[in-house]
């Protein structure tokens, strides 16, 4: 059974890694201190059990008990161990449950742990860059205790007074980084635009609004139940929100939202809503194409009525990916600090308390299940 | 019943036309004396019935004979009266043959001449900047002699030694600007690109592939026939070229093209073969939609099982219609004419004869029966 894999996901460069051993040893006692004469612990783990088309199901993952780690790095790998505080359920995660080896990020294993982007603490360390006590955030694996080889695409996280540290997978993460190189690079907005954002509760969907917002644009976003309509209109300070489960016709329902027509298109769903906001898109439309939610399985066929319209429109459809745009992330951090800061913007985080409870958190995301970005908080500091 | 309409179709902009009348009723005499006392001929027409959602048919167009036009422009009227020299059969006209006001060009008028791009001679002249004599290309009548009242969209022809007048519906002109604009402008293209364009000896293909080639892209075009493949190759200068109608799998035929993928797609079709373009885009690949010749009603569903693909690989679709880049009309005149006299490019040409053969020309575009560019030829010079 693979307990650990180490992959280079692409969402960060590989540092190398000189070896310096000076101080890990004392650092390395200090912590098996703790733990216990041979420094082992029993390590929960959530396990891939096997590849399914389909959405996603909680028996498509295992609680496993019972698998004694060491926590300790081995000599000479370079590697660390890490408890792991905050981990992150991403939509993107469902594209990794395929037995597809053609995406730009593979396949999981089946029969190891989930692997995804996670808030962790060093406890031991045999990188010379980090040290116990340090805390990160990158890809771990969905266990208690992971051993992380890949330590280059590890981020030292520097804590900020009232920045909590989960909204390193959500605000501040992939997610939020997602949204703001997909608004400002994809969509090339201007101000007075006019924004439409689908899933605009979910982890992306929130800050694209918000940014949209402060770029002075007109903002209205689709989401699945009354109660996130008005957190949208309420809290997030979208102009304008609706339920789509409630829209017969959704070409209706966004000419209704849209009397003008759609300038920017935030789409995170794909399908009848991409091809709705075709039928309602300006001349020389924007639509950034960053996920389809919508579809239970990606090789589905979805089927475009409004297609001529990309032309006689002359629409650009964008499809992106964050990792494009990695030079962008530090305006990023210090762009969306601030605006928290000054209260420009607010984050939505649905917080689930366990290991345990990850999978069935996992599988809501496809049912819009969470309010806000999903985290599971798998130990306090 | 209406003979003419006057729709500024936003191909050129109008300019105004102050009246000088000093030199016209000279030219206006010297014409009258070829058309008898009167001045009046019979006007053959081709009448365009009613509206149709399908793929046009001959019958949804009429020869109409007897109807008696006299050949002078209005004092006053700004307008010409020309005599149509070669007609075009471009497929955007299906669009008008829609009763739909939703597009970036209006329907046609039922009971009136189908309305399109021709090459004409001005035989009276009441626009200072024309007179009798000119040749002109713009947006005429299909008949036999038209009066023009919308005279700042015509453009006075200067003739080139070894350029055919009817290149002006061609090479030099609309579809030929299509592709110089949507190669350029949409596709980004880069040396050592791999590009691929379907419909690929049509008027505006044939050009798209050869501007390919002289940027120093490798070209593969799709047609209809083993005749047309033979002449993508060995005439047109495309390295590869396949006939579609063969192909079972077109995913697996642009594979066995592209074994390293596609960088840059000209679409002239839509559906099924674009699906089966995204699959075997490259990262980054750019994909210009110019039209869907492949759809037979523009509001069938299009099914597409490769979209995550846009987003996974990166891809970007624009739609583009060649009027918004009216700037570089120039600067495509100047490179195309320079190519085209110095052997770099060729111009595949279908001439019919006679104002007659219109109809089953301009219905043969949408089974891909014509060899290049369909031109009608209704009269010499």
């Amino acid at each position: 059974m693979h307990l650990f894999t180490f992959t280079n996901l692409g969402f960060g460069s590989v540092r190398s890694c000189p070896k310096r051993h000076s101080f890990r040893t004392l650092f390395n006692l200090r912590e098996q201190s703790k733990m216990g004469k041979d420094s082992t612990v029993e390590n929960k783990q959530v396990i891939f059990k096997g590849y399914t088309d389909g959405s996603p199901v909680e028996t498509d993952m295992e609680l496993k008990l019972g698998n004694v780690m060491k926590l300790e790095a081995p000599q000479g790998s370079n590697a660390v161990v890490v408890k792991n505080l905050y981990l992150s359920c991403d939509t993107y995660m469902r594209g990794r449950m395929r037995d597809r080896h053609d995406s730009y990020i593979p396949p999981f294993l089946p029969g190891s742990a989930i692997e995804g982007y996670g808030v962790a603490k060093v406890v031991d360390s045999d990188c010379p860059d980090l040290k116990s006590g340090d805390i990160v955030s990158g890809i771990t694996n969905w266990e208690e205790y992971s051993l992380i080889q890949n330590t280059g695409q590890l981020k030292k996280i520097q804590q900020v007074d009232g920045i909590p540290l989960s909204y390193h997978l959500g605000l501040l993460g992939m997610p939020g980084f997602t949204a703001y190189a997909g608004f400002y690079e994809a969509c090339a907005p201007k101000k007075g635009d006019y924004v439409y954002v689908s899933a605009a509760t979910s982890a992306v969907g929130q800050l694209v609004g918000q940014l949209a917002k402060i770029h002075g644009c007109y903002v209205v976003g689709s989401t699945s139940t009354s109660q996130k309509v008005e957190l949208l209109k309420n809290k997030l300070g979208f102009d304008e929100a609706l339920n789509y489960k409630e829209e017969l016709d959704l070409e209706a329902a966004l000419a209704r939202h849209f009397p003008q027509g759609i300038d920017v298109y935030f789409d995170n769903v794909g399908g009848a809503m991409l091809d709705a906001t075709i039928a309602n898109t300006r001349n020389h439309g924007r639509i950034a194409l960053c996920g389809i939610l919508s579809q239970n399985n990606r090789n589905d066929p979805q089927s475009f009525r409004n297609m001529f319209s990309v032309i006689s429109k002359r629409i650009t459809m964008k499809g992106f990916l964050q990792n494009d745009f990695l030079h962008l992330y530090p305006r990023f951090l210090e762009d969306v600090t601030r605006y928290y800061k000054q209260g420009k913007i607010v984050y939505l985080e649905d917080m689930n308390d366990g290991l345990e409870s990850a999978p069935a958190a996992f599988v809501g995301l496809f049912s819009g299940k969470n309010v806000g970005k999903q985290v599971i908080r798998v130990a306090s500091e």
